[in-house]
Formats: structure tokens, C-alpha cells, sequence
């Protein structure tokens, strides 16, 4: 179902460039997804791309990943096992602030006579760059130039080199360079702008949590002329942060510095009587650091260390590095596109959307992908299973390292989702639903922690992982405790019913799609726990065959019983999956087409999304969808469908699918491509690929939607490609509509080449000695360096 | 399901009497209980029992019906429609502490050398009366006498006598009269004493909102010798509260008053030198005033007219007032019972629920009763299906005045009843499931909203309470109205479904088993919504043929189509009602039968209730059952079930409900006694009447439970006497092993008296011209004073 087409921001505002999100004049319109489009991460450290003068501002913040503040969550009414505590990512002090004063007037982009105007996030340099020039009322014309970067190389640091000359007349110039605690001087969310949207705000469940104490609490600020190193402490968490700002400035203009400490901010002032033709260029350097285990004083010596080191090799060479890493992600992660039809400025948008991909994983180091990366504090800096299920997918083909670490982190959280399990009366382990520390922080079961299917999502993730690089290694150690404890909660969780001939059934869930919740039988995640129970059966039997050291390590620590995997797979043989004889379909659950349906043509466009219009019984009523529910089932277990089904099961789903949820259209394309139903295929590949551009959800202020943008890498190279890796057998099924289509993957350590041209499709190992491949259902076996070259028409 | 016996307290502290509620000694273990049990209170004004020395005290409560704080009620995660305004029973300033000195050393019963003891709550005076006498350390023996009633005659008002005398000596006594907010001196609950019950209190999702500040602002405290006026005001929603004190003391001896007054805390203290021998009798009269228009001020000049007048009649006028009101209410609510296998206490038990119900409801005048009546806060002081389902037969057999108050209040609640309904995207009406202000205050809609079925039980009431009075009237001026908006809501919410044949289903509803919640076709709605629908049009049509003056008014207020009524009546000629060819039970919902079955028998007792142990996932997933469901519509509706319908559905009902909910047993009691299972309907019998006196729930120190007291006079009636009245047809069906029962109906205004008693029933009309009535299926026509005796063998 679409309701309507995405509309990009206008070109005279933000012009096309392959390379670069470019703003070329100034819109208050769209100041508040700016900030989130404009954003620098790494995936450690997240700054959203507000303005360095602090103003005007949607929300100003920047992030730590897994820096958290936790709270007692409240209920009106409470229950066992309820989740106890929140957890909230912090925005952390503020280090991206230069004013600049001329003749003692502020200047700020809102309010100034701008000559020229531009602001870009550049992908090939990884870094943000502003470029303006303006008249002062005096006539006193400034120009100015930024760039601003958050290093991929060293992740504890960002930088900002400023440039700004008066070009022509004298004038005294003031910079004053900041790091500011913002959540300690106003409102964590929301300051001066109005909110362009309109939306009942604050009732939105999806915003993050408002504090109404300080969370930081100031423990030392030191000065040192050039430098502020601050150390802060969160109220209730308890975790430590150290954090500080060093200057190096360049002038042939005579300059005074000199610095301030109030608790939260330190300021450092240059006053520099400036001369015509002279510029200024200040080199502004911040470290983060944060610890659950280290004070805050140790950390404030680390920012230190960490300052002394970067201000020692210089701006340039942070660049330097940038740029190195950038080319070396290009290199493996780009993809060359055209598909007129879905829109123009596709190459660009896709650009910015694998780009956002990296920012938000790149440095993940012993943590989770938060929904919106590190561009803002919706959804509290939570790890969903949007992980696992949107974003592994494009780490295992292009960064099978990150993978390895994100799964590895999953596997950490393994002794806290047992307790989980214990507590929700079950046995093995359910991941939660939403949570940094590890401790389910969904306040609302029904949407959250019923949504069993997070355990599947891992294991599906894993075994994506383990037969794309065969890193049975991590097999051994991590993957299969993880497989045994979800097995687990799946075969206690379900019961051979007697009702249904004996079949496995699962009751009491919430599958992905959020509109119908707490059902009984939910087919996405029968099949998913199906697929669960089976790979979990299969990798004990081979890890006894193969890895028996391995093998007796697992027994050991899950106190295993041999005969517990043949239980699995009788249950997993055995999964109830709905079907309705009468349509022929799969029913979302046990009750769905008992439900009446949702009239979606008639329900106004303001009242969507529903979840902000109608009270979830209201919703739950309804034959309505939220996100692909069965269709992403389709998609991840494509090989259990047949092509009839598919389309029976897409033509009965689709119009019935809000797209309230940014995780839909992605999925939606890739099967509607796979059936055939281009038109579709082309327009829900438009929606996921401009979800955040075009702000389709209308809340990108927010954040970036990180999920969708891992599902448009999905919607590209198995909507547009076709590519498909069942159980390791690596398939492609090109588009004849694709003009022009060039990527990599990597697979098994081998780098494979797709390039989609002119109507036919070309193969080539890049690297690697060879692999067996699938041409639509031809099997080719690639050899390094010899393209194989097929017609997709 | 019977888990184990319920159990009295010992005799040798709790002796028998069969018109008072008697502890002969002091004991800690039931100290909490007995503050509930001995409560006084007429429905307007309550105060707990506990002892007027202040200490040891479980919980301090003076509660006045309707006077109640408001709150925003917190949601870890909000979403469209959840009730957005707490609501709580405020603790008032509590009027009953009077604290003796003698020789400077205060007394209290827990640590005194007690000579005797006993406390009483007398069900002939309406009174409770409290016998001490002890001996000092120093070897003074003092004889205490206190007597306290909250007056059925006068709302506002409470008083207590005091006699104490030294016996065997002099002695400087002091004693200290207060009023005092407890609530600004110590949090609402829990003060000194340890919890015998050690469950898990403060999770518990049935006691009351507790505040951080100051719920009652004092306004002004003024002191004229021997009275303290106080006003107040809550600190959110605005209610005004004006209370006071005004004393008189009768002794020979010698004495000094004198008063004290912060802001929390009236003071009136006595300084007297005790001669031996010569008593002194102090009365202390109470006030409270509550508004909210009027202000704190206004209230306080109330106070002390009511003050005026009562200390001018003095308190023995109070006293024969309460006996003469006393006497009025048992000679026509009494009920005489000997049932020796229910238990030898029950004559004492049955009263004592009677006298409870008199209390929660003699005065409630445009309020509701409480969960708790006005004995506790649990529930917050709530209103809740309680009132129509349970409590409403007793009155509209007994008192008939009190009954349509009741539901004159509840038409009040209309108009914010339909905008709930809007706010739930439906037409018509919805009746919050709790409530003070008519607002919906259920903080968990899956147990709370999502009960639609409060609407069946509204419409069911006023259905019985037309029936039984003949107040077309009522019917015509409000009962009408409630129905076209309850129906109204009925047909908007369900739908004729194709896949059920165009049967008439209601989706997303929760019955009154909150084990299971949000489901599709629940039976027990269903039926209900039908006999609303049904009624609704009859109405209607009655009113257009008999009342077309109120028919106008009617539809002028309602907007009423002339079509619907016909809409109502095909909706409910069609309603689908589960039914399992299998099983030939009626499933408790359309899913109901496909879940597993929750293995009750090997649950440790500890883990009951269910809610307190388990996450709601956990327990929704299985066959178990909270409260009778089907059970209580085969009661409400059984005309509608075939006797071996009845017995299939309880034999598949009854093992997998816990009694968790103590609306329970009192319905399983009737529904056993009709189908032969008189073992099954004594013991349930038994659960009912000692529910709150045994303590079956562990939780009778948070307040009594008024459903189950009045669902005990049903279970008694209904039950033992076999009464139904199905569309007004008044029937009997004495149970055989019925020793002795005597009870009074009132019926069209008639007083008809039941006596059970040696193998045969007499009916007799004992005011009025004559009435029809069957005895089992024979027709009897009564004429007035002339016994009809039947065989019950």
C-alpha cells in the first residue's frame, strides 16, 4: 500500500552531487532533519550536524553509544515481571560550539545577510564541511570556513578546523571555542525552533526519555589556556565520562586567549584584532571517553593523553586518515546505481544511506546499533532487533569483522536474557527487546517484550554469518551457546497441541508487525523459531562431528542433554504454520482473518501513523499492518514458499500495510521485486531509499532510521539484484529494468563483483580463488579475475 | 477450584456472637485485618478500625466517598487513548485519635498490662465499642470505655464517648484529643507495623497511589477551647475539604483544657486530676465537609454548624438515631441462616457482610461504592463493575431508594462516557472500567479499558432494577438513555462477520477473567451484549408505544434514528456466542479452547495469586482462569443455557479457575447450587461469606471486598434459596440442606419474606396487596398476610 510518493527537499536548496549531501542556502524548514542529515558518527561517537554556533538549534546532541542514564520506569499500574529500569543514552557535553563576534555582534546563519551559503557532509572525506560569507550591518564582509570530522581512525575524537577572515575592513573578531553540557542548561530535547511538524510530540512513545534532575553530574573541570578537560559522572547509572577540548590556532593577527570554567562548560576566547586579508584558522581537537569501571578523574587524564596525541600530529593528518579509511570503505562497500525510474538522485540518496551505515557501525566496539545510530536520542540509544535483522546483513557482505564484533556483543548479553527467560517462567534465554545494558527496557510488553521473535532474528543473523564467512570459529565459541539457549526457549516457550493434530504451536507473541499483538501462532515467528530450532539442532550434531573439543565445552557450560536436539528438530519438524484453505493464504496469526479490515483508503493521511491517532485496542482490532509481517517472512525464508504463495500471500498483505514503520518498504520492495511486480518493486525502493531524505516518517529530526537504510541496501542488492544465500548458496536474479548496477560482496574472504549494464550482468572475483555462484538457477563457477557475463532480459 | 479451606480466627480471640463482630483479646497477627474488619462508615464517611490511641496502627484511614487527588498517570511508554488522570481516595484528616496519659505515661494496648479487653463492632447499634482495662507499673488500675459510630443519619458526622476512670487510685491523666492529616505526617501507608502477610507489597498492583508531597494543603486551622475547625484543599484537583472537632467532658474531677494547632494537627487537650472512682466522659463529635465548587473556608463554616447542631443533641440522640436506623435495616435485610456444613459462624460471618454492605452504601448519595467500600484505599477508591454486578442486587431487593441513586449517578457519568467512546474511535457510550470523576483512570487497558463488558453490566442492572421496582419513571428520565448510548457502542464495536456465517462478532474485548485479556468473541460479553442490545431496543419501543412524551425527549437527546433500535435487535438476533462441537462447551472466547492448560494442581500455593508471580504473557497463554467467566453469565443469563449446558461448561470451568479474584466464589456458589453440586456450592459458599474474615486473599488489611460481600447475599439467595428473576419472573428453588434460612425481598414494593426451615419454605407477603412467584415451576399468587408453604425436599 502507498499512500504517496516521497518528495526529496527541492533541488535549489539541496542540490544533486554523487558524492555529497549538499545544503546550498539556508531553509529553517528543513533546519531539524538537516541536523540529523548532516550528522558525523563512528559508530562510538555521534555528533548531530547543528550549527557550530549552537544556534538556532533543533536539538543539540552529541552521543556516546552505550553512555547511558537509567531510571525506575514508572507504570500506572504495575505488574510481575514488568521491565524495572530505563535506560536512556545521554547527551553528552557539546564540543562542536564556536561563536564568532565581530565588531561585538554575534553571528548566527539565521539571522545574517549571507553572501554564500553551503553545507555538506562529504562522502569521499568523510567529514562535514560549511562554507559561508557574509555582511556584517557595518558592511564588513566575513568569510568562513568549517570542517568538521568525527575520526573513523581514532574513535574517542572529533575535530573541527575554522577558518574565518574579514575580507574587507579591520575589525576586533572574538571566537569563543566551547564544550557545554546542553542537558544540564535546558531541556534535553527541543530548544528554540519551532517544530516545523506539527505532531503531538510529546506523546510520542518513540521520543527518548526527559529528565527532570541533571544527568551529568559535574565532578572537575580543568583549564589549562588552551585546553578544558571535564569530568561528569551520570546521576543514576553511575558510568564515567572525560571529556575535553584543545585549540591550536594560526594567525599572523595579533590574539589574546583566555579561558572559563563554570561546571558545564568550558569556554576558551580568542580576541584577535583583525586585519583585511589575514585569516584566522583555529584548530579545535575534543576527546571522549567513557567507563562503567574507571572514575571520572582517570578518564579526564585519558582525554588528556588522547589530546596531547592528536594536537601533536595535527589536523591535517586526521584528514589524511580519514580519507584512507573512506577510500578503503568505498573500495569494497560502494555501489554504482541507475534506476531512473525510481528517482534521479537515486546514486546520491544510496550514497548517503551506505555512508549512514558506516557512521553508525564503523567503531561499534563491545556494543549494539542503536535505532538511530548516534543522529539522535529517539528510542533512547536502544538495540533492537533492527541489529540483527537490518543492518547484519550489509556488515556480513562488506565488514564481516563488524558483524563478528555486533554478534559478539549479542553472545555478551546471553547471561542477562537467561534471567530473562527465568523470569518470564521459561527456560533458555529471550533477548530484549529493547536495552544498551542488556536488561530488557520495554515499557509496553505488548509492542516489546512479546516480540519473542528477537530470538529467532539472532539466530537467523548467526547463521547468515557463520555460512557467508564460515567462521566456525565463532561457531564454537560464541554462536552455538547462543543457538542451544534460544532452541531452548522456543521448544519451552511452544507445545505439541493437541488441538492441532500435534502440531508445535507458539502462543502469546507479537510478531514484527505491531498493529496486531500478543496472537497466538504468528507464522513469521513459527517460521523463525522453526529455523531456530533447526540450525540449533544441526550445529550441535556438528559441532560433536566435527568440533568435539568445542562440543564438550558447550555441554558443559549449557549443561546440555544429548537428546535435547532431536526434541528441537521433532518440534521444529513438527511448527504449526497457519494456512487458510478458503483464500489460500498464510494468516499473520491464529486470529487475523477473523478480523475485519482496516479502511485504509478513507482514513484521512494526518490520522496516519495510526499508533498517534488511535488506541491500540482500536488498532489491534483491525486487519492492519504496520511493517511487512509475513512478507518479510517471504523474504528471509524465501525458499519455503513457493512463487504462487508468494504472490497470493504479497497480494493479500500489501494493501493492507501502513508503512507506519520504516521497516516495511525496504522488505516490500525486495519481494515485490522477486514476483514480479516492478511498478511496486520501484516505488517501495523509492520509499526506503529516500525514507530519510525525504523524510517520509516525518520525524527524521529525530534521528536517521538506521534499520531502513541497512533494509535499503537489502531492497538494492536482493530487490534489484536479486541476490539470495539460502543456506550458503549465493544466488542473483538481476532486474531487466536496472540501467546500471555495480557492487561487491564479500563472501567466504572472496570479494565478488556484480555488475548490472546494459541489460546483461557481469561476474567477477576481485579477490579470492573462486566460488560457485548461481545465475538464476544456473551454477557458475567463478575463477579469480575471469568475468563471467550473463543477460538478465 | 478449591485450593485449601478458608479460615476463621481462633474463637478464643474471636468469639462467636451472632450480632457482633467481637475480638475478646488483643492480638498483633491480626491487627491489620481487624483495623478493616472493625471499620465503621455510612457510605458517605469511613473510618478504619483501628485503635484511638493512634498506635499500633497498620494503616490510618478516615476516607471520605468521592474526595480524591488527581494525578497524570506515568506510562514507561505512552500511546494514543491511555487514561491520562490518576484518581485516588484522599486519606483525611483522621478525627478518631484519643491518646491517654495517666501519670505521664501514655497507653497503648500493645504494650499495657491489658486487665481485659474486647472491641466490637455491634450490628443491632450500628456501633463500635471498645471494653479495656489495665493496670500501670506502678499498679493504677484504669477502666476504658469508648464508643465510636460514623452516623447513618447524619452523613457528615462521626463520634466517639470515652469513659475512664482510675479505679484504685489518683492520678494526673491527660488525654489528647486530635485531628490529624496523617497523610502530611507519614506516607499513606504501611507506618509501624511489620507486614504479616510478607508478600510482595509494593508491586502490588492493587493498592493505592502513594504521593512524594503534601496531598492536602492546609488552608486555615481555628481553635475555639474545645474545637478546632480545619480547612483544606487537594493540591491537584482542587477539592475543598472543611472538617472539625468539638468536645464535651462530664467528670467530678478537676480539669484544664486546653488546644494546640499547627497546621496538620488539631489539639484539644484534657488535664485532669483522677480522683478514684470518679469517671470521666469525654465526647468527641466529628465533621467533615467535602465540595468541589465550594471553598476550603466556606466548608469550615459548615464543619461548625454541624457541629453546632450535633453537640447541641448530644451524642445520646446519635445513638438512638443509629439503633432506630439499625433497626429499620434489619427488619428488612436481615437474613436469619443455619447451614451447618457452610460453617457454624455463619449467622455472625453473614451478618457482619450485611452490616458491611449497609456501610458502603447507606449514604452514598451522587457517588459510587468503592472496590473497598470506605474500609481501605486499595483500588484507590475506585468505582468498577463492582457496583452494578455485585452490589446492586442487595440493594434493589432491600432498598430499592439506594439502588437508584446509584444508577442516577452512574447516567452522570454519560457524557463522559461517550467521549471516552470517541476517544476509542466508537459511537455511543463507554463506561470507564475505573473511576471517580467518570473519567477513565485504568492505567492497563488490557485489564482495564478493554473491559467493554462494564457496559452489558450497567444495562443489566437497570434492566433488574425496573424489573423489580416498576420505576418507569427512572427508566423514562435516565435508564433509557444509558441503554440507546450502550447499545449504540455494542453495534459500532462488533461487526457481522462473513467468515462466521454474517454472525454478529466483538472483537479486542476483555471479559471479567483478567487471566485472559484482548480476544476475539469473548462469551460472556457476547451474551451480555446481546441482553443490552437486546433491552435497548424493548426500551425504546416501550418508550415510543407507553411514554411518547419521553420517547420525544429521548430521541431529541440521543439523536436517535428511528432505525436503529431495529439495527440493535438484528445485531443481537445475530450475535455469535462460541460454541466447541468437540468439547460442546462454550469457549470463553474464540481462542480460549486452543490453549494450554495452565497446571494449577502443581502450582506451590505461594505462587497464587497468579498476577503477583507471574508476567501477564506467562499467564495469558494458558487455560486458567482468574474469576468465574462463563460461570457468571450461566448465572446472569441462565435462562439462556440448558441445564446439561450448564453442567458441561462447569465442569470444564470450574478446575481451571484459581479464585484468584474474590468476585469469584460467591458466583461459582450459585451456578454449583443449581446444577446438584452441593458440596462444590457449600465450600464456595463457605470462600464467599468468610472471604474477608478469614482472610482468603491475604490482603483484607488493605480493605474489605465489596463485590464479593454483596455477590455473598446473592450466592445466599440466589444460591441457597434458588431465587432467579429472569425478565421479571420471581422464581424459588430452596436447596434441601438448608437447616434455617429467613430472608425479605422487596419486589414492586412489596415486602415478601422466604422462610426456609425443617424440609419446607413458606412464602408470605408481609406488605403489599399480592404478588406472583414460582416455586420451582409452579405458579404461586400470594395475597398479603396469607403463608403459602411448599416442600423444598
Amino acid at each position: 500500500m502507498i499512500r504517496h510518493d516521497p518528495v526529496l527537499p527541492p533541488e535549489f536548496l539541496f542540490p544533486i552531487d554523487h558524492w555529497r549531501w549538499v545544503e546550498s542556502r539556508f531553509s529553517e524548514d528543513f533546519a531539524g532533519q538537516s541536523e540529523t542529515t548532516f550528522s558525523t558518527a563512528n559508530g562510538y561517537l555521534g555528533m548531530r550536524g547543528g550549527f557550530q554556533e549552537g544556534r538556532p538549534s533543533f536539538l543539540h546532541g552529541t552521543y556516546i553509544n552505550a553512555f547511558y542514564e537509567t531510571w525506575p520506569i514508572p507504570y500506572g499500574e504495575k505488574a510481575f515481571g514488568f521491565a524495572k529500569t530505563g535506560q536512556t543514552m545521554v547527551n553528552v557535553p557539546d564540543g562542536k560550539i564556536i561563536r564568532l563576534y565581530v565588531d561585538d555582534e554575534p553571528f548566527t546563519i539565521d539571522r545574517a545577510t549571507l553572501d554564500d551559503y553551503e553545507r555538506a557532509l562529504d562522502f569521499k572525506t568523510g567529514t562535514y564541511e560549511r562554507r559561508t560569507t557574509y555582511t556584517t550591518a557595518s558592511g564588513k564582509q566575513v568569510r568562513m570556513r568549517a570542517t568538521r570530522l568525527v575520526s573513523f581512525t581514532d574513535r574517542h575524537v572529533a575535530a573541527i578546523r575554522f577558518e574565518v577572515e574579514v575580507v574587507n575592513a579591520k575589525a576586533p573578531l572574538v571566537i569563543v571555542s566551547e564544550m557545554v553540557n546542553h542537558a544540564a542548561v535546558d531541556a534535553q530535547r527541543r530548544s528554540e525552533m519551532p517544530d516545523p511538524g506539527g505532531k503531538p510530540d510529546l506523546d510520542d512513545p518513540r521520543l527518548a526519555k526527559t529528565f527532570s534532575e541533571q544527568v551529568l553530574v559535574p565532578e572537575k573541570v580543568e583549564t589549562d589556556r588552551n585546553r578544558v578537560l571535564m569530568g561528569f559522572r551520570t546521576r543514576s547509572s553511575g558510568l564515567s565520562l572525560g571529556c575535553g577540548m584543545e585549540h591550536a590556532i594560526e594567525t599572523e593577527n595579533s590574539y589574546v586567549v583566555s579561558g572559563s570554567c563554570p561546571d558545564n562548560c568550558g569556554q576558551v576566547i580568542f580576541s584577535i584584532s583583525a586585519e583585511p586579508g589575514k585569516p584566522i584558522v583555529l584548530y579545535k581537537f575534543l576527546a571522549y571517553h567513557t567507563s562503567g569501571t574507571e572514575t571520572p578523574a582517570e578518564l579526564r587524564s585519558r582525554a588528556g593523553r588522547t589530546l596531547d596525541r592528536v594536537v601533536a600530529r595535527g589536523f591535517g593528518d586526521l584528514l589524511t586518515d580519514q580519507k584512507r579509511f573512506m577510500d578503503e570503505f568505498w573500495s569494497h562497500s560502494d555501489i554504482e546505481i541507475s534506476v531512473p525510474s525510481v528517482h534521479p538522485r537515486l546514486q546520491q540518496c544510496l550514497r548517503w544511506n551506505l555512508f549512514q551505515l558506516l557512521q553508525a557501525t564503523a567503531r561499534v566496539e563491545n556494543a549494539g546499533v542503536p535505532a538511530k545510530g548516534l543522529t539522535g536520542q529517539a528510542y533512547e540509544g536502544h538495540y533492537f532487533w533492527d541489529m540483527e535483522a537490518y543492518v547484519l546483513p550489509f556488515l556480513v557482505y562488506t565488514a564481516p569483522r563488524v558483524a563478528r564484533n555486533l554478534l559478539k556483543f549479542r553472545h555478551g548479553m546471553l547471561d542477562k536474557a537467561r534471567e530473562r527467560a527465568t523470569e518470564l517462567n521459561q527456560k533458555g534465554a529471550l533477548f530484549p527487546w529493547r536495552t544498551i545494558s542488556g536488561d530488557e527496557a520495554s515499557a509496553y510488553y505488548a509492542a516489546g517484550t512479546a516480540q519473542y521473535h528477537i530470538n529467532g532474528a539472532i539466530a537467523y543473523a548467526l547463521k547468515k554469518y557463520i555460512e557467508v564467512t564460515n567462521d566456525t570459529e565463532f561457531l564454537c565459541e560464541y554462536g552455538a551457546e547462543i543457538l542451544v539457549e534460544t532452541a531452548r526457549l522456543w521448544y519451552d516457550l511452544g507445545f505439541f497441541s493437541e488441538r492441532q493434530d500435534g502440531k508445535f504451536c507458539i502462543h502469546g507473541v507479537t510478531g514484527p508487525d505491531e498493529y496486531t499483538t500478543v496472537v497466538n501462532n504468528n507464522t513469521y515467528t513459527n517460521l523463525m523459531a522453526r529455523e531456530n530450532l533447526w540450525y540449533a539442532a544441526a550445529a550441535v550434531e556438528r559441532l560433536r562431528k566435527e568440533f568435539p573439543k568445542a562440543y564438550t565445552a558447550l555441554a558443559h557450560e549449557t549443561r546440555l542433554d544429548p537428546a535435547e536436539a532431536a526434541e528441537w528438530k521433532r518440534a521444529a519438524d513438527n511448527m504449526y504454520v497457519p494456512y487458510d484453505q478458503r483464500t489460500k493464504i498464510n494468516p499473520q496469526d491464529d486470529s487475523f482473518l477473523d478480523r475485519e479490515v482496516w479502511d485504509i483508503k478513507n482514513t484521512p493521511k494526518n490520522k496516519f501513523p495510526l499508533l498517534l491517532h488511535f488506541h491500540p485496542l482500536v488498532i489491534y482490532r483491525y486487519q492492519v499492518i504496520k511493517q511487512a509481517d509475513i512478507v518479510l517472512a517471504m523474504f528471509l525464508l524465501g525458499n519455503e514458499f513457493s512463487m504462487e504463495q508468494k504472490k497470493r500471500n504479497f497480494d493479500y498483505y500489501d494493501p493492507l500495510t501502513t508503512g507506519d514503520s520504516s521497516l516495511s518498504a525496504c522488505i516490500q520492495a525486495i519481494v515485490a521485486s522477486e514476483i514480479g511486480y516492478d511498478d511496486a518493486a520501484i516505488r517501495y525502493l523509492r520509499y526506503a531509499v529516500l525514507m530519510d531524505l525525504a523524510d517520509v516518517g516525518g520525524n527524521v529530526r529525530d534521528g536517521v532510521h538506521i534499520a531502513s537504510i541497512g533494509g535499503t541496501w537489502m531492497a538494492v542488492v536482493c530487490g534489484l539484484a536479486g541476490m539470495r544465500d539460502y543456506n550458503g548458496k549465493v544466488t542473483f536474479n538481476p532486474k531487466p529494468f536496472v540501467e546500471k548496477l555495480r557492487f561487491q560482496l564479500t563472501v567466504r574472504n572472496q570479494r565478488l563483483e556484480i555488475n548490472i549494464e546494459n541489460g546483461s550482468v557481469t561476474y567477477l572475483i576481485k579477490q579470492g580463488e573462486g566460488l560457485t555462484i548461481y545465475h538464476r538457477n544456473e551454477e557458475i563457477a567463478l575463477k579469480e579475475g575471469k568475468a563471467i557475463t550473463r543477460s538478465v532480459t
